[in-house]
């Protein structure tokens, strides 16, 4: 049996959770644009060659329901919307260097 | 548009494949379960609640084909099957930290 110090054995659930969350399809590329500091859905999806406008919405919505990404509306003619990362989303920084890192030295 | 350094702009290619590579379904918690020490499929297997023989076989399968990990056979009787990370897969060991980080701060 593996020893995972702290939960009993197994894969910590947050881990596995977190890791599946980022690694969505489409989601590290979205989430390295917004830290790049992109926050219109043009910019967003023009950031990253081969994506789908439904796929950009798609994934913003989800990042949206789990806090991650912010949608503001301001209430201009015509209303302009911008996405931002939130604290939590903030903090996927050394998350997204760490796997960048890991793929100039290894891919 | 979106400067980020080195890459015209563009998300990182690189930095796409491995984020989606390593958030494949349950292939970040076989790659914890390999960090933790876990040499042996069943090991693998138990470690993670509710996964099946099939899908650690398959994602074991498909890091070999990455060189992430190594499957070595002992040719005792019977075989002994082991699995171990390469140095690639061990590189991954501050990319699971960073998540890992995140998860228990945020979920």
């Amino acid at each position: 049996m593996v020893s995972i110090p702290e939960h009993g054995g197994k894969v910590c659930d947050h881990l596995h959770r977190a890791v599946e969350l980022i690694g969505r399809r489409w989601t590290g590329a979205i989430l390295a644009s917004l830290l790049a500091g992109a926050t219109r859905f043009s910019e967003i999806r023009d950031s990253i060659p081969g994506i789908s406008d439904r796929l950009v919405a798609e994934r913003l919505k989800e990042l949206e329901e789990q806090g991650i990404v912010e949608r503001q509306v301001t209430p201009s003619r015509p209303p302009q919307v911008a996405y931002q990362l939130t604290p939590k989303g903030q903090a996927l920084q050394p998350v997204l260097d760490s796997i960048t890192n890991w793929a100039h030295d290894w891919e």
